[in-house]
C-alpha cells in the first residue's frame, strides 16, 4: 500500500502534557515532506480543533488550521445533525456544555425535560449527576458519551478517570449503557476523520498509543496501523489484546520506517 | 415447615421513611404474641442496630435492644474479624468512616496505603473518590462494599443512587469488582442473621420488598421467603425475576396468613 494519509493521535503519540515527545515535531516535518495529508484527533473532549492548531504550534509542531480534530468536535458535530432543537442535558465540563449550546440544539438545566442525555468527563462528576442521571434516563431519552477513554495519564503520569469512567458510572446506576459513545474508535469519528484526510481508508495510516480507540478505528475503518509505545500501552497490554497493530514502534519518531 | 423466627426487611416493608406502613406495627405484634424471634435487618449503611430499634419505637413498632441489624453493622463486624489492625481506606459517608474507625482496623487517610478499600453510600461521592479508588486498587488490596443496593426511593419517592451505583462507578474506573459486598444478601449477612435469630434457615422466614437482597437471601440460606408490594418491586420486576419468592404478599399487614 501506499499511504497518502496519516491520522495522529495527540496525548501520548506527539506529546505529554505540555512536553512534545522527542523527535515528534521532526517526524511530522517528513510527514509533511511527503505530501501527506495530516489529521491530528485527539479524543480529549475539552477542546475542539483550532485549540489543538494551536496547542500543537506553541509545542513547535508544526500543525496547520483545519488539521484537528477532537472527541468535542464530532459530538458537537453528530448532535447537530441528528439533534438539531432537540433538548439535551449535559453531565459534564463546562466547555462540552457550551460548545452544544453553541450548536443547533438546546442545553437543558431539568434533566426530566432531556430528549438526550450527553455524558463527558469532568473532574467535579459528583453524586447529584448521577441523580440527574436517573431523572434523564427515565424513558425514551437518548444516551450519548462524547469518548470511551476509561482513564487517562494524569499530571503525575498517574492515570485518572476519563469519559468512560463517568459513562460507567452512570450506567451502573441507570442501567442503560450509551446508545453511541462518539469518539475514537466510534464510526462517527471514522467519518470525520476520512471527511478531513479526503483519502480511502486503505490510504491512511493511523498512530496513536492506544489499542482500544487509535488501532480499533484504524482496524475497524481498514486503515493500517502503527502502535506507539510512548503513552498508555505496555507490552503486557499490547500482548493480551485481541486488537492487533499491524506495527509497533517505539516512538512517532520511528514513523518513517513504515514509507516506501 | 414451623415459623419460629422471622427476619424483616425495613424500608419497604415496616416503614416509607418517616412513615409506618399501614397495618405493620400490628403485624409485628401478633408475631410477637406467637413467641417467634424477630429480627429487623436494613441494608442501609448509615445506621447501626440500636439506632434502628429506636426509630422503630418511635414510628410505634415494638422493637427491642438487640433486634435490629444493618449493613452497617455487618461491615463492621467483617472488617473486624478479618482486617483488625488493617489499614482500611473509606469512600462513604463520615458514619460509616467513623463507624469502622471505632473498631479494630485503622482508617487511613491516604489511599495507598490501603490494605483495604471499603466503599459505601455517601451523596457526596465525587470524582476525587473514583481517584483515590484508582489509587486504593493498584495492587493487592481488598476492595469490600457494604450493600448491593443500586437505587433506594429518594424523599420524593423517585430512586435515588445508592450503594451499588458508588460501587459499579468505583468498578467501572478501576476494572475490579467488589471481592465482597456485605449486607443482604451475603453469607456474612446470613450469618449474622442465623446468630441472632438462633433458630435454623427453615425454620426461618424472610420478609422484605427486593428481591435481589431479601428474598435472594432466604433461598441461598433455606429460608421460606415472602415478597411485599409495599417497596421498590412491581409485577414486571417480578415476573422478570429468576428469583422467586415462596409467597407474595400485598403487604406486611398479611404476614399472619403464612403462618399456621
Amino acid at each position: 500500500m501506499t499511504v497518502r494519509g496519516v491520522l495522529l493521535d495527540l496525548d501520548g503519540t506527539v506529546y505529554h502534557h505540555d512536553n512534545p515527545l522527542p523527535g515528534a515535531a521532526e517526524a511530522i516535518d517528513r510527514l509533511r515532506e511527503r505530501g501527506l495529508s495530516l489529521l491530528f484527533f485527539s479524543n480529549n473532549p475539552l477542546y475542539g480543533g483550532e485549540e489543538y492548531v494551536d496547542r500543537l504550534q506553541s509545542l513547535g509542531v508544526d500543525a496547520r488550521p483545519g488539521e484537528a480534530c477532537s472527541s468535542a468536535v464530532v459530538t458537537q458535530e453528530y448532535v447537530d445533525d441528528n439533534h438539531a432543537g432537540d433538548d439535551v442535558f449535559v453531565i459534564g465540563s463546562a466547555s462540552i456544555r457550551d460548545r452544544i449550546a453553541r450548536g443547533a440544539a438546546n442545553v437543558v438545566a431539568e434533566p426530566r425535560d432531556a430528549d438526550v442525555l450527553l455524558a463527558s468527563w469532568t473532574d467535579e462528576f459528583h453524586y447529584d449527576d448521577m441523580v440527574d442521571a436517573l431523572r434523564a434516563l427515565d424513558t425514551g431519552t437518548i444516551y450519548l458519551g462524547t469518548d470511551p477513554d476509561p482513564t487517562f495519564p494524569g499530571p503525575d503520569g498517574h492515570p485518572v478517570p476519563g469519559t468512560g469512567a463517568v459513562l460507567r458510572a452512570i450506567t451502573g446506576v441507570t442501567e442503560r449503557e450509551p446508545d453511541r459513545v462518539l469518539g475514537k474508535p466510534s464510526e462517527v469519528a471514522i467519518e470525520a476523520a476520512l471527511d478531513r484526510l479526503g483519502r480511502d481508508p486503505e490510504e491512511i495510516l493511523v498512530v496513536g498509543d492506544r489499542i482500544g480507540t487509535d488501532i480499533l478505528l484504524g482496524e475497524r475503518a481498514g486503515m493500517r496501523t502503527a502502535l506507539v509505545m510512548t503513552g498508555v500501552t505496555d507490552d503486557a497490554t499490547l500482548s493480551a489484546s485481541d486488537v492487533k497493530p499491524d506495527h509497533v514502534l517505539d516512538s512517532l519518531a520511528d514513523v518513517e520506517t513504515l514509507l516506501e
